[in-house]
């Protein structure tokens, strides 16, 4: 086997749906994994009907399922779950994304998997983990994201929580994911056995709490959000120009060069503001006289420049249509156009994991429903054109061209 | 050497600061990497002095960096130059999250390392990545989070966009980085050589868009924050009652369920809200019939045992103190007490990652700056006590146990 990437070689059996599981395997197919992605009849992976759809094709599916091949086998029959088990036998990875109790109910849970083939790492993805009075909750980001804490430190203090319009729960937890899939994969390299890993979104999301569980053990103070300036950093937020809005954070040593860059460099040294400290003390003063300086500037693009020039951290808040279009965005890759057959030049995000020792983009194409049954069935179990015409006759294989 | 833990014999030598470096060396430590940080004179990592400090000893620091030995070295000297060049011929992996070009500038950037040490993983992480137009920019979370089109699509429509007040893109950018130094180490030990790893805040946040880049490349539209309820599904929002708040999520399946619990299982198939769609377009009359059956409930806890007992997806939205009180996250470890010399008892977030084979938790405690000095100049380099004491004198080693 030549090595293309740096999973070439790897197997991975995936039953996952939607966001957080086919995340992980999408940087896997990324890195040049095999990953047989298993959808059930007679509609695979929900996210196939999810937005945008063109063509009967859902940009969603594509996004996070580049690369993969599908077989659609009805796990009921004795025959797809016979097929299924012979799978197992041949692959380094199975993941999953059911609530938990689910894989165990269809057969394919830790310890089948695990007594099939003892070499094999098997990832289990849920909102709350395996085990424990919350596992049985329905897997929703936002319910995750609710329950870790995050939810209620995102908003303006008076008003209610907001929720990200984007999946940051999700594919960040496939991330964590991968990341363990990785490490569990490299201990197998040096002797060890499969094991199981118990990936939740729930985790994922509480250990990005960097102040607030400390803070809270600490001092008994219960952080709370900011909305749209930082409790404990001044300057530090979002100020409005037109109908768009910068970014500017300024720590202890970039408050006399905001000063200088605002035409106000006595400021710098004033006794009143010198420190963060007394500027979060006297943060509405602060914050009128940065927003005063912005409502007297050109456009955004300027405020950007000028701070810019002064070494002030600065960003202008973006749209989608904004990112896309700006030159380092496309130089990195970070947005990319990817070719579909239904789709067409659609932009995607670019691949977040980047080596030296290999490409960052290899051509990748989605598949429909079930589009490579009979390679799958043929390269890793050695089944004849024949036997596979038979379990699709009888329903035990399942494909719609159409997706 | 014995197999202690999945990363156990592993050596990391660690130029990284504050959060989304040490959040990948972090999750090292946790599985029994052998972490040496190396810091500057005369402070060392700045985080050591960020909230919450008690008796000098911050547990911003403390989180971050558990079970990593701790060097002070002075880099610009030639002696401590000469310590770094042969401590990196004895690594695995050299990880850094200083600005693009520092570390070529230090004398530690990839051309140099790779001489020093053909087979190490290299990890540089960044806001904008390595090269390109914005490259420059400072490495501030929320600099890269506006620049990635993510702040944009948080907050009220109306309003401006909210900060999360929490370390969202930094921790997660460090797993994307403990990721690919993962599968680094697996193509190593499969026989390839060390490479670079370019890793960026602004790609790990951008690929979390699961569906607002093809939407746009695909319509022409702009996605835009939603605030409290969702653009797209309906109902699915905050909903509030007293002070707290609510998350409920209601997909097509669940619609007449919560018709039910709301006692008006009428319009579970009435033809004005039965299909998503629909509600969405009527939106604003379907969020004030939920909102007013939340209004008429005893508390949140009544409203998320109603809609359980339906099946209704719901959680309540909790604060940290709620998070850290709930049976289900002591359990499973989501927050974990540790014990610091310091700090004494105090609750952190638990790791992510789990592995079968190995115990989630094991014992590790931070260093104060320089601790480590002794130890691993003479376990690693085979120094005596001598020379240590002759560097330490000649300043080329700092430490300062206050910290």
């Amino acid at each position: 086997m030549s090595m293309q990437h740096i999973l070439s070689g790897f197997k991975v059996l995936d039953f996952t749906h939607v966001l957080a599981g086919p995340t992980a395997t999408r940087v896997m197919a990324e890195m040049g994994a095999e990953i047989v992605k298993v959808e059930f009849p007679p509609l695979g992976d929900i996210s196939r009907f999810l937005p945008t759809i063109v063509d009967g094709r859902s940009a969603y599916f594509v996004q996070q399922n580049r690369g993969k091949k599908s077989i659609c086998v009805n796990l009921k029959s004795d025959e797809g779950k016979a097929l299924i088990y012979d799978l197992i036998k041949q692959v380094d990875v199975v993941i999953e994304n059911f609530s938990p109790g689910v894989a165990d109910r269809l057969g394919i849970g830790w310890d089948q998997v695990h007594a099939l083939n003892p070499r094999v790492v098997m990832c289990s993805i849920s909102a709350f983990g395996q085990k424990g009075p919350l596992a049985s909750l329905p897997g929703f980001d936002y319910i995750a994201q609710a329950y870790a804490g995050v939810t209620g430190m995102i908003g303006e203090p008076d008003g209610a929580p907001s929720l990200p319009m984007l999946g940051l729960g999700d594919v960040n937890t496939g991330v964590h994911a991968a990341a363990a899939i990785g490490f569990a994969l490299l201990h197998r390299e040096r002797g060890g056995l499969g094991q199981h890993l118990d990936i939740s979104l729930l985790d994922a999301y509480f250990h990005c709490h960097e102040i607030n569980v400390s803070l809270h053990s600490l001092t008994g103070r219960v952080p709370t959000r900011g909305g749209h300036h930082h409790y404990a950093v001044c300057p530090l937020g979002l100020f409005r120009h037109g109908d768009r809005y910068v970014c500017i954070i300024t720590l202890d040593n970039q408050w006399p060069s905001l000063c200088k860059a605002m035409g106000r460099a006595e400021l710098g040294s004033d006794e009143r503001y010198n420190s963060n400290a007394k500027r979060v003390e006297r943060a509405p003063e602060v914050i009128a006289l940065v927003q005063s300086w912005v409502d007297a500037q050109a456009s955004v693009e300027s405020i950007v420049a000028t701070l810019a020039e002064h070494h002030v951290p600065c960003a202008p808040v973006m749209s989608i249509a904004d990112v896309v279009n700006t030159p380092h965005m496309i130089e990195r890759g970070t947005v990319r156009k990817i070719s579909d057959p239904k789709l067409g030049e659609v932009n995607m995000p670019g691949m977040p994991l980047r080596f030296s020792g290999f490409p960052t983009n290899i051509p990748l194409e989605a598949a429909h429903l079930g589009q490579h049954n009979a390679e799958v069935l043929s390269s890793m179990l050695g089944l004849s054109p024949a036997r596979i015409e038979e379990l699709r006759a009888a329903g035990v294989l399942h494909a719609n061209p159409a997706t």
